[in-house]
Parts: structure tokens; sequence; C-alpha cells
């Protein structure tokens, strides 16, 4: 009998083709695991409250204060009548219901009626003044479109850029698997540039360039390039001059560059403070900054914040013909609107207390607290990883990943390929098992020919975090006792 | 110099080719014309929260008791720290408490962490226990994935059956442009089924045949067929012998049933009360049961709750081989997880007051207030426009639209066409300037060569009906007479 259509033989071939390792074999190993009984330190996806969770008969107290007067606004939100209840004085401090007034008053209906397809205006407006007192550059509301996290924005666009497989996107290697997986699922091709992992995860102009001729002459056209700054799973920070040259790069070649930038409150070093693609392009002045096309990404998923399950993001485009953004426009409506709660946290993110309002001294300390622990976590991890046999890591800048390269053994390499399994997805796997700790495999993110790494988020708690080294360290250094021949490694 | 990527000549001409008249032209001049000061009637989107809003300083009461308990409930999960607060008895009921402790319980993490791309597996549990009910036949949690609104549902379906042009989708005509607009944008082609007006918008097995026979000598595989049902722009609901026929056309012809069921609840008449598509298939027995795949689609924006900003929906497959669901799995995983304030909202949807309850009794006389109502308002709106000259309408069976047919003069018709119209555009665009009512023009939703419509909701509230329906019949009336040349309309 004929295959029917949604029979796998018959599907849609590009749906087929999308990879995506970050929930694949390794998560669905650990989540077998975890119903067998077994505790599970997921670190494989940043999803900072399912990590930072307490047993749920005590659900979890917001990190800090501005968190949780945005619980509240949203909760008001969600339920406004409560704003008529003569106890909500008890319960909801001032500020909290000034806000959700506020923001219901930018609604058409409330939470519960569809927004305008591209966002409530007024939170587009936050968003616009966010972003210029950030840049020190207008920004236009009309130009910014609210999404259901910065995913689903991600792939508005390359919805758009994408018209076949002739169609290239160059997509730094190790990458975000979001990138590989859209540019499958429309049927274009990817087109890697390599991040130097000896040199910090740094991107080198001229093999950017090669990468380009080399698309070429398979006959690509490559018409949009990503850059995720902070970096994950690379966790590495983009400098000012390097961010030029890529803009110089995209003008030269007529790209539109795709400007990631969900992890730009993430920033744990000094040297590289966050600088936002928009605002070196507009420094760059003419012709630059009135030709090249960008369009950048962010999120309520990280950050202080890390509101993953809200599903709230944005992008704003910069240089998009006005006929291109009706288009995009056209797209968002066909489902609707991006969800309305989200879109207050989003305006909430954006439009934290400022000096002078009640509770901004505390939101600074609050917000400063969370970052210098992270970063504290990041050298943690790091040195907690170069610690061990065989594996070398460099420290995470930004973002909420670490991503050490693990020197498998030639006869790990073979045991691996005896069980039928990529050998750091072998690697992995005997961690898991050995350890509760769920990581992502190298291999799920691209890396060099003959390279493994794995990555894990810098989540865990900083009491958690010393335990979780040892019991990485034993286990590691175990595995390489049991397949070191003494001779060889795989190669750096 | 070349075009740009997000140039407009150069965009996906996929993304070109996608129409979406709902929030189009009409659209864009009633928020102009609002923006001017205008009083403006939406009737356009069926969002009742946007209609049935009061001021703004005046948040809208939850219109029955079951809502104000779910508002309550998602309210607390989002600032879940209020369940230690002291107060919370004063304000929430011990009913939402239990249920936000019960729902927090199947988050992992709360609201703000992601959720397995599927959605929270508790929560699939209840749709799955709400299938049942509602059938009589088992249902899979497994085969149930959580969605941002059914329309997200139906794209990530339609990705995977359509591979390309050659690959058509059999669609009712008139259609939810959701369905044309999705199939354009994946690149497949549109085999229209006309639904037949003057048989009270019923569907003709033997024209669908034809259709797909007219599809094939165009070169086109027909893979799925779409079905509405209650129907939405027509308002129709199918018969069970109706379905019966449908299903056994998609054995026959080898297609994938998508069964689009958001108005469910929607049921205006007594005759045809809601049947499910997946009720059916599992009554007809073998080999049906067992074979015709069909993936039915279900939301929180219609029914009595209307909680479209929300976004929240779900579909269920049936039939679906494992590996194909893996497929779906997959594709869902790229973005991560549906929103989760919206799953807990499903979650009170599909899992309301039961017989025993302390708020069952409240709980039914206020659902049957609220469809009763729509039913009265129904039958105000076909009287209404049969009322008018050159108007005629079938009443709406289900759903939340009417769809009258405006009979439109030659010279309103040359009119339209002076001005660059389309004709039925050029009437509602009139209608909107003349009265503040916003409609959409029926050839957003596709109709017969020559045979124009409009599409209204029938949410405007009872007391605001007869004004509209007064002011809807003074402009029609006054625009046939100064069209009319007393000879001719355009034909039935
Ligand atoms: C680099 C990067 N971009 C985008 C996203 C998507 O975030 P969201 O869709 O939750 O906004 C993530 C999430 O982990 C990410 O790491
Ligand atoms: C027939 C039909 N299907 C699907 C939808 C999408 O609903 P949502 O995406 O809000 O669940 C609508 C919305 O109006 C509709 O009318």
């Amino acid at each position: 009998m004929a295959p029917k259509a949604l029979d796998y033989d018959s599907l849609n071939e590009n749906v087929k083709k999308v990879q995506y390792a970050v929930r694949g074999e390794l998560y669905l190993r650990a989540s077998e695991l975890q119903k067998e009984g077994k505790k599970i330190i997921f670190t494989n996806v940043g999803n900072p409250h399912a990590l930072g969770q307490r047993p749920l008969t005590f659900p979890r107290q917001p990190v800090f204060n501005l968190g949780k007067v945005s619980f509240q606004v949203v909760a008001l939100c969600q339920a406004p009548f409560l704003l008529d209840d003569p106890n909500v004085g008890l319960m909801f401090p001032a500020d909290a219901i000034a806000k959700a007034k506020h923001y219901l008053s930018l609604t058409s209906g409330g939470l519960g009626a569809y927004s305008d397809s591209r966002g409530i205006p007024g939170v587009r407006k936050e968003v616009a003044e966010f972003i210029e007192r950030r840049d020190g550059y207008p920004s236009d509301p009309e130009l910014i479109f609210l999404t259901d996290g910065a995913s689903k924005g991600v792939m508005q666009i390359l919805n758009c850029v994408i018209r076949g497989e002739g169609d290239g996107v160059l997509v730094p290697v190790p990458q975000y698997p979001l990138y590989s997986a859209t540019i499958s699922l429309f049927g274009g091709s990817l087109v890697p540039y390599y991040l130097e992992e000896t040199a910090n995860w740094g991107l080198d102009i001229q093999d950017l360039r090669q990468s380009v001729v080399q698309a070429r002459s398979r006959g690509i056209t490559v018409r949009a390039m990503v850059i995720i700054n902070p970096g994950n799973p690379t966790g590495q920070c983009l400098s000012e001059a390097n961010i030029r040259e890529i803009l110089r790069f995209c003008y030269q070649e007529n790209l539109v560059l795709l400007g990631d930038e969900v992890y730009q409150q993430n920033i744990y070093q000094d040297q590289r403070p966050f600088v936002s693609s928009k605002k070196v392009l507009m420094e760059m002045g003419l012709p630059f900054s009135k030709e090249v096309q960008l369009v950048s990404f962010h999120t309520v998923s990280k950050g202080y914040w890390g509101e993953c399950g809200q599903r709230g993001g944005y992008f704003e485009m910069t240089n998009i013909p006005p006929k291109s953004v009706d288009e995009i426009y056209k797209i968002a409506s066909v489902s609707l609107s991006p969800n309305v709660p989200a879109q207050i946290f989003m305006g909430l993110m954006v439009n934290p207390p400022k000096p002078g309002d009640i509770s901004y001294e505390q939101f600074i300390r609050e917000s400063k607290g969370i970052i210098e622990s992270l970063r504290r976590r990041a050298r943690l991890m790091t040195d907690g990883f170069n610690s061990c046999r065989n594996v070398v890591c460099n420290f995470t800048e930004g973002a909420m990943y670490s991503f050490p390269q693990i020197r498998l053994p030639p006869k790990a390499i073979e045991a691996a390929k005896k069980a039928g399994k990529v050998p750091d997805v072998f690697y992995c796997l005997r961690l898991l098992e050995a350890t509760g700790i769920s990581t992502v495999p190298g291999s799920g993110f691209g890396q060099k020919e003959g390279v493994f790494h794995l990555r894990t988020t810098i989540l865990p708690t900083e009491e958690d975090m010393p335990g979780i080294m040892d019991s990485f360290k034993k286990f590691n250094d175990e595995f390489m006792e049991k397949y070191e021949d003494h001779r060889g490694y795989s190669r750096m």
C-alpha cells in the first residue's frame, strides 16, 4: 500500500534532516534514568528555574526583589479583578499594583486577548527606550517585533531569508543548534565558520572569507551571517573591534547579520563588556550605518530573569526596508499574536527600577549579586575541568555554559565505535550513568573533525558545584585511566 | 548594487505569496481610524476579550466563576510565593490554592522553566482524560502535544506533510486563512473544495472527489485534507454522517485528516451537536479506525474561555507511526517548549469542576449562560442580515462568525474597480468609514467567482447588537440604493 502522508518515509525530507541534540539521546536517557529513580543533575539546557528549584512543596522564591515585584505584576494582570479586592494592599505592594495597571492599560482586553501580531505597541515602545538607553542611538518601536521567545524570532527571519538549497547562512561552529535545525527545516544550506578554540573561541575574518569562497564554489549564495554574542556553547564575548570587522565583512559580502544577543546580561569578565551589534554599526557611520541589514534578538529566558517557560522575546530590525518589514508582519500574523503574559515580562525586564525609584538600590544589589555568583561558578567550573586528566577548557566569559574539550584516547574511540556511538556521546552517556550529570555531547553543536567536547551549564548552585566537579573528576580520571594506553590522545 | 537578503525583491517567494486578510487592509484602516479617534467596533477577529472589554480603569471581571478560579490559579502559579503569604486565604479561595499547588507540582521549576517540548506530561494526561470522557475511547498522552495556540500546531503538522509544490492539501473554501497562508509559506499547493452556500455550507463528497481528480490532472499529489468543524467563517456544524463520509474518503484517497475542532464548545443548535472526528473514526471500526491518519486540534482561545492572548492549544495524533511522532517531537524541540502559563490554562479548561465539586453547579449554569447568550446573538445577527437589502445569510450553527452574502449591484462592482479595490473590500471599507464596524471581506477566505461576502463575529454584547445591526442596515440599504440600477445583481 502507498505510504500515508504522515508515515516516516513520506515526511518532508527537510523535517527529517533536522538535527537537534540538546534534547537528543542524552536527554532521553537522562529522563529514563530519572523515571527509574536516579538523581539527575540536568546541566544540559540553560533553564535556570529547573535547576535552582527547591522541592515542589516549597515553591521557588524569586531570587531577588525585582523578580518578586514582576511576578506580582503578572499575577495581577492575569487576574485583574484582584485589583478591586479590598485585601489587595495586604498581599501586593503599591509598585506592583501600579505596574499592573500600567500594563493592563497597554493591552486591549487584558492578557486574554490577542495582541497586535507584532506585540503590544506600548511594550514595544519600552523596548525601544531600553535599546536607546543601552546604545545611545535611536530605536524605532515600529521596527521591534515581540515574539514567543527568541527562537521563534530567529525562525521567522530565517524563513524570509532562505529561498532554497542555494541560499547559505554563515553559522559559527560550535553553534547553538537552533540555527542548524532551522536552516535544515527551511531547506537552506548551513555554511560553517569555525571558532578557534586555541584563541579563546575567537573568530578570524580570514577564515570567514574562506568559508564564503568555499560555499560559492559549491554554488551557494551566502545571504546571512549569524553571530552569538556572548557565545553558546562556547561562552566567549566578542570585542567591539571584532564586531566592527564582522559588520564590515557583512557590508562587503552583502550579508544580513543576525545578532543573537540573548546572553547580553550574562558577562563574567571586565575586559569585554557586552556591546550590541546595533551600537557598533551606528558608530561606524556611513555607509555602514545605513547599509548593513541587521536583526538583533533578545529574550526573557536568560540574564537575571531566566523566565524560560514564559516564552518572551523580541527582535529589532535595522536597515530593513519597509516593504520587507510588512512581509515579516504578515508572516507573524498567520499565528495571530505572541503570548501576552510574556510580553509583559519583556516590558518589566526592559523597564526595571530606575535611579530614584524605591526599589532601585535593592535591584542593583541583587542583580549584581546574581551575576557575581555566576561569575564565581564560571571560575569554579573552568578550574574544575582544567584539573581533570585530558580535559582543557576555556574560561566562560559570558552566557551560561562551559564547553571543555575532552581528549579521548584512541581506545575510548574504538570502544565507542564498537558500541555504535559517536565518541563524545559514548563519553557523555557513561558520565550520565556513573554520576547522574546530564550534559550535551559536543557533536550536537559541531566541532572540528576528531576533536571532542561536552557542554554543561554553569547553573548548578555554588553549594552544589564542588560536589558536581568532584564527581565529574572522579568519573573522568577513571575513564581516562581505563582507556589510555599512555601513548597518544585524540589530537587537539 | 545587488539586492540584500532582506530587500523585498530577494525575500523567500513563499513568504511573499502568503495572503492573510484577517489582519489585512481593513484591519489596518480600522486601526488608523481608531488612532484618529473614531469609535471602531472590531468584529473582524474572534477575540472575545477585546470586544467584551470594559473601560480599562475597570479591568474585566471574569464572565463566570470557573474563569475567576482559573485566573486565580494561574496568578498563584506565576507568583507561587503568594501561597506562603499569611493573607492568601483572604484573596484566594481554597480550590484555587489547591489547583495552583497541583499544577506547580506538575511543572519542573514553575512557570519560569522550559517544559518538555511536547508540554507538561501531567497536563497532557489531563487532556487525554478529557478526550476519553468526551469520546468514550482511549486517548494516549504520548500522542498529545501542547502548542502555543492551535495555529502553531497546524503549522507544525503541515510543515511535516508538505514536501513541495507537488503536494496538495484539500482545504474548504471559504476557509480560515491560517490554512492557505501556511500552505503558501511551506511551498505546497492548496486544493480547494467548495462548501455549498445554498446547502447551508454543506460539503458534498462528489465535489471533493472532483477536486482531487482535478488536482491530479495538474500533477498534484493530494496528501491531506482539512476540515473546520464547527466552521470558520461559515459557522456550519458537520453531521456525524458527513464526518463518516469524509473519513471513508480519506481512507480511499490515502489522506491524513486535519480536524480543526477549536470551536467544539461553540454550538448554537440542537440538531447537530459537536462530534469529534476521532470519535467517529473509532466508531467506524476496522479497517478505518486503525488506518486513517488523523490529527485533531483544540485551543484555549475559543469556547467559553476565549483566552486568545495566552496562546494555548493541543493536537492529538491518531494512527501516526511512532517514528513520525518522534520527528514531530524533534521539530517541536527546535523552539524549546510551548509557553507554560497557557499549558496550565489548558489543564484548567479540560479539567473543569466535576459533578460533586463545590463550584460544579455554578460552572454549568454560567457556561450554559454564555453559550445561550451567543446562541441568541447568532439569531439576532442572522435575522438582522437577512432583513437587509441584497443580503442573505445562513444561520450560525456554531463557531463565532456570521458570513452573509452581499449581492453587489454591477454599478457597485464598477465603482470598486475604478477605486482599484476588490468589490467586497470596497464595500467593507465603506462600511467601516460610515459606521466604524470592522469586518473582513469574504475574498480573504475564498468564495466562488463573482459572489461576495463579509465576515463578522457574533461577539458584540447582546445590548450592543441591535444598535450595530441597525447601523449596518442603514449603511447597507443606502449603499444598495445608491448603486442599484433596479435591473440586476451580482449572481447568487
Ligand atoms: C544562543 C541562544 N539563542 C536563542 C535561544 C532561545 O531562547 P528563547 O527561545 O527561550 O528566547 C537560546 C536558548 O538557550 C540560546 O542559547
Ligand atoms: C478555525 C480556526 N482554527 C484555528 C484558530 C487558531 O486559534 P489559536 O491559534 O488562537 O489557538 C482559529 C482562530 O481564530 C480559528 O478560527
